[in-house]
């Protein structure tokens, strides 16, 4: 087979049609005018429960928890088939990614997108699982920062020639396996010496972390698990099971969710009884 | 050709040998023991004028330029060929990769790793280049975090497979160079509208990101200048144009340099006269 020549300058072959063809393009902005929907707590979240969604609605669970109820919030499924080209949305995320987050309690309210920027804009303004020593913040954005870095090597890299490529191709493959399992190790090594990555304290680096890296060890994502034989990162495996455990972070993960088990799909949360609401409805039938 | 199956297992095919063969691998951790140097100053950086690595000095050039002796640094080659091994710098980065800062002006000292987190930890201890008022926070957070999840598709993605991968794969180039083309379209949009990412003012986003942005539009990395048309982003060389013309910056960039034009390379800095040693040198013959 003759090697593959890049051609001079890239050139958008567009697909010709098809559920994902609006997805992946080589231009920003929004395709289509439309309004997001607006609900009447201070937090207006537009989502889905993939692992960076479910950073924002465990974090949000984990403040109300608290008791801070400035932290009530809409979450709107924002489906990623087109949805994140409106015209709304991309106002609030020129990225046109979830989680977007709109904060209804500013005047004017407050954009804030990407996942790991909506984290510390909460843990700032709640005081809430981010530290206020300078040592242990160093440590925290340390790992929370890690995760930004990272899981992009994960989750667009790894996920996608592993699960989602055309074809299976067996250079990129590899080098993605290889770098999961080399950050897997890293997360691993740490977690030994750890409870949390920060040592005894949960905090925004854990919850960003756990999205993902909880997603690959306890949830099999990509198919990958024995593959990568995520089982043997026993500390990882630990760690992400205490995390899970939490009634914050099982509420959490069931928002935005439109896939897997019944049961655990909240599609919108617009009320903290809609948790219970689902379960009735559920028992009845 | 035969697809590929991958196996049910993934499994090392450890390379055999030669000058990168120790660089990728799926473990984490020290492979020998070797201390650290320590210099004079509060801050001591590890580092290699990568874009990650400019982003640091460029912030320490900043904050000296303004004034801020605090930030005198002595800023360590760490030559990524196998250092980034060594006990003494996974102790400071975990993660084995550059930059990592030692904050010795604390006892102990704080170690901060990942250049987002270095460029907070940084901003935070000298309350400079990054808003106090939360809704202009949120938006340097925001493209701080962009920059943080969006460049591992320019360079560990797009840089990898269309400059060093062993041959180019049509497949990998097409979905990078489409992603590295929206992000730049990304830019671009908000760039039209604004003087910097956020506004009127220079932050830490626009530091971090000009770090890689402004190499792809400036300085041809990977040689993809005309192949990405990076030219018809205008407002991003505009944008990078006029970051670059600081002097600061121009100190930032030639830290830690060991490639390109010999005046632009300065191994290590240990004193802010060691730039005009330099030059004095160049003179002199």
């Amino acid at each position: 087979m003759a090697q593959y020549q890049p051609p001079k300058v890239w050139a958008w072959d567009q697909p010709s049609g098809g559920r994902f063809a609006n997805i992946n393009r080589p231009t920003a902005g929004a395709s289509e005018e439309k309004e997001l929907p607006v609900g009447q707590h201070p937090l207006q979240l537009y989502s889905l429960a993939t692992p960076n969604g479910v950073k924002i609605t465990a974090m949000l669970e984990e403040l109300l928890a608290l008791g801070h109820q400035g932290a009530e919030y809409d979450a709107h499924l924002l489906k990623i088939d087109g949805e994140q080209f409106g015209s709304g949305f991309v106002a609030i995320n020129p990225n046109s990614k979830i989680p977007a987050l709109l904060d209804c309690s500013t005047s004017p309210p407050t954009r804030v997108f990407e996942s790991g920027a909506i984290l510390i804009y909460l843990a700032e303004k709640f005081g809430e699982f981010y530290p206020q020593e300078p040592a242990a913040r160093a440590e925290c954005l340390s790992w929370l920062m890690w995760q930004m870095g990272s899981s992009p090597y994960l989750g667009g890299g790894f996920g996608h020639f592993f699960a989602y490529a055309p074809e299976p191709l067996e250079y990129p493959i590899n080098r993605y396996a290889m770098e999961v399992k080399r950050q897997l190790d890293v997360l691993d090594q740490n977690l030994a010496q750890r409870r949390y990555l920060c040592g005894d304290d949960y905090n925004i680096a854990d919850i960003a972390n756990y999205a993902w890296y909880g997603a690959l060890v306890l949830h099999n994502i990509y198919g990958s698990a024995e593959f990568l034989d995520v089982a043997s990162y026993k500390n990882v495996v630990r760690w992400a099971t205490e995390i899970e455990a939490r009634p914050a972070v099982q509420r959490g993960r069931r928002v935005n969710r439109i896939w897997g088990p019944e049961e655990g799909q909240l599609r919108e949360r617009h009320d903290a009884r809609d948790f219970g609401v689902q379960e009735e409805m559920k028992k009845g039938g």
